[in-house]
Parts: structure tokens; sequence; C-alpha cells
């Protein structure tokens, strides 16, 4: 794959996936939608709410990825610490941003304005404020680190409206061979065509249904005639041992 | 939380989960049952299948925490890298297990054995095998990593073969407090009894249901008369603003 791809980085914060109580659907809708915007998530890391081990994951990803996005620890409560997290990573205050102390102000009603939820206009000093249409408290973007609520609903409503800042990139394509047989006889001669095309990058992935074992290739990439070029190889690959083949894109066969 | 805890990461390794085809199953179970044998999750990683980003998070992980465990990237495919890379991690040689070879060659008819399928014996130098009663090719254990299938069913039954060597530790316990209030009423108060009762963990997951708005409070600790004296903090906390709450462990109420 080429290296001019956009990178990134996804961090899921909350003890409550830790724990097995909560199951996380922000890393599945995320990196789905940033592979559509060619935008290659090349690490997830799922964290507890504490700060000294959300710094380091967090230094160690903008480092290293052109993009992080982090979700979750951005409500009112003891438990909820990926701001002041943020702020610690990039060596800057935690301040009270006054649109953000507006907005709150403006939604609830007086007597329900607290310190706690006030706490939720707090941003790393010199943090952009991320739209929440759903319920106010907005995210915040500081340099490349995108921080989004935990809620779903939330989430996908935050990165919608950061959505334009990451388009531009030449988007990922797939397209996925169901082979109707056990990825034991194929992996071979699959390894060869992998061998001749470096620019794609083949992904096999067994499966068990209707009784039947068998397994999706999926070739990703970015120029649709070299992966049309090489599905067509692989079914000539199939074709030539007598194994049945289709392609499924549409029908569960995703990037 | 008592520091005598073991703990634990997990490394959730595919292409797949990080381009969001796949939505990973495998660290929910983990980390369930990880905590019901008191076991204590303390960071997941999604990782792609490269062998240097594997070799750099298992090194990172099993020199932190007391156990690692990987799910992915032990099939038969080009793609599948993860003994070669734990191998490295160790700094020891891949070398095929006998007794994984003869249950590879008692299970496939003569005429499917290959060498693709042979790659499923190789294991790190010094690796003990781990059972796979689903489909023969084993996982493995060196040192504190243990390596399972990424193929759920597969990965739960080989869970099931080491689930002995990890029980011992006192478990992990719970209990869940629904309150039919936001978050941000309750903030507050609920910080204060954080702050008296350091022995437990307190989390607060907001909730949106049949037109409700309200708060589950997760008290995490292992002696039950710690949890049961903060459930009654938190029940008493709520009676004396006049919001409703009830326990729910048993219904979705988990840890």
């Amino acid at each position: 794959m080429s290296e001019a791809l956009r990178t990134a980085a996804i961090l899921v914060i909350g003890n409550e996936i830790l724990t097995g109580r909560t199951r996380d659907a922000n890393l599945p809708f995320l990196a789905a939608e940033l592979n559509r915007l060619g935008v290659r998530v090349r690490e997830g890391r799922i964290l507890p709410d504490e700060i000294d081990t959300i710094v380091e994951a967090l230094n160690a990803c903008r480092a290293r990825y052109d993009h992080v996005f982090t979700t979750g620890g951005i409500g009112p409560t003891h438990d909820d610490v990926t701001a002041e997290a943020v702020a610690r990573a990039f060596g800057v205050r935690l301040v009270r941003h006054p649109e953000a102390e507006r907005r709150l102000r403006a939604w609830y009603p007086p007597e329900k304005i607290n310190e706690a939820r006030l706490k939720m206009a707090d941003v790393p000093e010199g943090a952009e404020l991320i739209d929440n249409p759903v319920s106010v408290a907005p995210g915040f973007r500081i340099g490349n680190v995108f921080v989004l609520a935990g809620i779903p609903e939330v989430a996908r409503a935050m990165f919608e409206t950061i959505r334009p800042q990451l388009e531009g990139g030449p988007p990922l394509l797939s397209r996925t061979l169901r082979v109707l047989a056990p990825e034991g006889d194929v992996a071979a001669p699959l390894a060869e065509v992998q061998a001749r095309h470096a620019e794609v990058e083949i992904g096999s992935y067994p499966f068990y249904r209707f009784g039947q074992v068998g397994t999706h290739l999926v070739v990703r990439g970015r120029d649709p005639a070299r992966i049309e070029a090489v599905m067509r190889e692989l079914e000539e690959m199939c074709r030539a041992r007598g194994i049945s083949c289709e392609r499924v894109d549409g029908e569960g066969g995703e990037a």
C-alpha cells in the first residue's frame, strides 16, 4: 500500500469496555468511516479511565500517526478524565471554553447548571470545539487529536461534524471473493498472488455457514484497475483447482 | 482497588478489525471472563497483521502485565503472522511442534496436508500447546503470553482449556444501581462517595431508553461487604435528593 496514505489510531477510553460490561461500538464505526475517507487505521487501543495510561498512549500515537481519535471520558462525573489527560499529554492547561460554557448554559435550565456539568466546558488550552448536535456538550480537537464522546449516537454525530476536515484523500477500495474451499487449500497460490502484487493487500478470512467451510479473500488498495487485475488472478487460481468462487461485494463483503 | 490483583492485556490481531470489516467479539468475551476470574484487564490493543507492530506491542504488554492474551493470525495463510511475531518478541526460533503436527496429520486427509496447513504447527521454541477442541490446529502459551485463534468459537474453546491455569484469584465483584436522573445531577455527591471509598471503583454510565435519561452506577471491588456499604450510601444519596433508584444486577447490570 502506498506510503502517502494518511494514518490514524483510535483510542477507546472506559473501564466499562475492559470489564466486558459494555461492548464498544465506536471503534468499528470510526474504522469503517475512516477507511472510506482514505485514512488507514493502524492501531486501536482500549484504555482505562486513568490519566497516566491515557497520556502515555496519546503521546505514543499522536507522534506516530496523522490523526488520533478518542472516544469516551468527557462527561460530568469523576471517572471522566479524558480532557485532563489530553491537556497533560500536550503540556497545556485545562481551561473553561467560553463558547462551550455558553452552549451548556443555553441548553440546561438554570437550576440544572452545576460545577460538574460545567466541567464539560473544560478543554485543553488552544483546543477547538467539535459540535455535539445531540446533547450539546462538545468534543474538541487539539493538534492532530480529535476527542469524541463515548455514547455511540453522540460520537457519530460529532464525527459527521468533523468529516469535512478529513476528506480529500483517495479512498481505500476493496473487493471480496467468496471461495468455497478452506483457507489451507489455497494458501500457497494465494501467497504467490500477494507476492506478485505488493501494491494491494490480500486478506484471507475463513467462514463457516450453512454447513459450508469457505474463505473470503479481500483485496484492498487504491487503484481499481489493479484490484480488478488481482481479482481475476484469484478467480483463475480457483478455476485452475476446480474450486467454486463468486464475487460478493455488497452482501457482507466490506473492506 | 488492591495492588494484589492480577492484570492482563488483550491483543486483537487482524487488519479486518481495523478496516471495520469484522466486528471483534473476542475482547468482550475475554474481558468478561477474565474479570470473573479476578484478572483485571488493563488494556486492549487492536493490531494489524504486521510483525514489527505486533512485536512492539507484545514486548510492551508482557513486561507490564501478568498475562497477555492474543487472538487472531494463527491460520495457514500469508497474512497469519502472529506465531512468528511472538517468536521474535521472545527472541527464540519458530519450530515445528511434533505433537501439533501429529494432530494436524490425524485430522486432515493425507491429500489435504500441505506446507501451508503444517505452518499451523509452528510455534516459538519452548511454547506449550493450547488445545483446540473445535478445529484441531492449536494455540500456544509461552511465558505469560497466551496465543488464541481469531475465530470466536475457537478462541472460546481454547480459553476453556486454559481456564484452570488462570483460576485462583479472588474474583472481581460488581453491583449496579440504576438511577433515574442524568449523570450531571449526581456527579458531585457521587465523587464524594468515591473519595471516601478508594477500595472500590465507581463507574458512571448514562443511558437513554424508554424515553428516560438515567445513569447506571457500577460499584466494583473484591469485598462484598464494602461494595454493599457503598451501594447503601449511593441509595441514600439518591433518596436525599428525591431521585428514584433501583438495584438491577442480573438484568443487564454486569460489571
